[in-house]
């Protein structure tokens, strides 16, 4: 029987005193070029990522674009690095699927089972029966988008009903469906102060946060907000500052550093009102 | 230099005196027992499927979930069936991927230039940034999820701001990206009454209409209501219906006969007022 998603991530959480998920988003293009004529650059380049930040990191994420964009080739190299994820650490994949029942069934199907994934996000457009073949995934957990991290995030998301912007109405919804607590919510650090209404929504709800580093998000107030009233339950991604923090032969210790410097400044900010 | 999007679908349109689009949605449980002693099933199935239907419809949809929960070696598959397509005829991958700007690229050269799709699915929660990699492909079309077939579509489409439900704000919206001709929309065939107002809003746009057959959707309305001021311009999908119209021997040109049924009775309601 595999743990619950919620004990696994608070284990681990704890073990490595972290909040911090790295994003394994990985582009040939950025890589150390010295990796180039390795026989599988994107493989190695992942591992030794891995290795030199999984005792500082309460997860990784890997967004699937970014593999499935390397053709089938890329997308035997991502189940490759899901299984070098040390057992204890919480694997996201970041698919953002959202279609009806019959065929989100084959969605969940393939990131829980055949990628092995702990969790996944999810868009909430389609409503609760597209996101239940994967809430029928128990252990698992399902990080439905509520306020992303990008400009666009303005078009659809704030729009009002006269009492609540719909990324609330989505916040609502999410922590209703939570029946089986394994239910979470996608919210980018570039909104800090939008965390406040959505962790008030959803007090047990883990909250996955990306857009901290290269998107420019506010640490200290992401994590002040973010987290629960144990400043925990807040996983704060960040892909390119840490995995492309140099694009030198010390690529997998600047990554360490940096990723080391994350979970310190986010530590700093945990438990203050 | 390719055909334009909307050129392609008028010519095929016309030339096969169609507007059914078969999905080739392919579930290794549901193709006839006897295929799957074949090398490849799935392609077998598929290529029986096309040769038996390509003068009868205007498109094909292929839903990658399908072909990702079979592994790697179904995202092979599935860019074989791509290939399969006879050059004429539209193909579109219905992915509904919706992502942050720099990951939408990932998927946007995945899917016009890995895989050669003519047209997208997309999903519209992440706003126009998010779709701008698709529209960048000004040759291809992406159709943008607006009200979708399946019963959650009521948990936040018909969200209103006190003026229009969500999904005519998202109608509104791609109309107004429509800058070079290369938007649509998808509308459920369970929604007839709501593709009229869609229609208005956005009198040029093609709308992809899936929802017909197994789901349930009205032909006879939707094609009132979703076709263009020519009876164009919609292009109504069909898989389980007419992919598993028979599980005997005779699955390909069952196939045949329940599509060209379905575009006589298409045919039937074009052009009435």
């Amino acid at each position: 029987m595999a743990l619950p998603f919620l004990e696994k991530l608070e284990a681990v959480s704890r073990k490595n005193n972290s909040l911090v998920c790295v994003g394994l988003d990985v582009d040939l293009d950025r890589i150390p070029r010295f990796l180039l004529t390795d026989h599988d650059p994107v493989l190695t380049f992942n591992k030794a990522i891995i290795d030199a930040t999984c005792d500082l990191v309460c997860a990784y994420k890997l967004n699937i674009a970014f593999y499935e964009a390397m053709g089938v080739e890329g997308l035997q190299a991502f189940k490759k690095i899901l299984q070098l994820i040390p057992a204890g650490i919480v694997k996201i994949i970041d698919a953002k699927r959202g279609d009806i029942g019959h065929t989100a069934r084959m969605y969940a199907q393939t990131y829980f089972e055949y990628y092995g994934g702990d969790a996944v996000t999810a868009s909430p457009y389609l409503g609760r029966d597209s996101l239940q073949p994967f809430l029928d995934y128990e252990d698992k957990c399902t990080f439905v988008l509520c306020l992303t991290s990008n400009p666009g995030s303005r078009d659809f998301q704030y729009m009002s009903d006269g009492e609540k912007p719909l990324y609330q109405l989505v916040a609502d919804a999410v922590n209703r469906w939570n029946e089986k607590g394994n239910c979470g919510l996608v919210v980018g650090a570039t909104h800090p102060e939008e965390l406040r209404p959505v962790r008030e929504i959803g007090p047990e709800l883990p909250i996955l946060i990306p857009g901290i580093g290269a998107q420019g998000g506010d640490v200290g107030r992401t994590v002040q907000f973010g987290t629960d009233g144990r400043g925990e339950r807040a996983i704060i991604n960040s892909s390119r500052s840490i995995i492309y923090a140099s694009s030198g032969e010390d690529f997998a210790a600047a990554a360490r550093e940096a990723a080391k410097q994350l979970r310190e400044t986010i530590n700093g900010w945990r438990g203050k009102p």
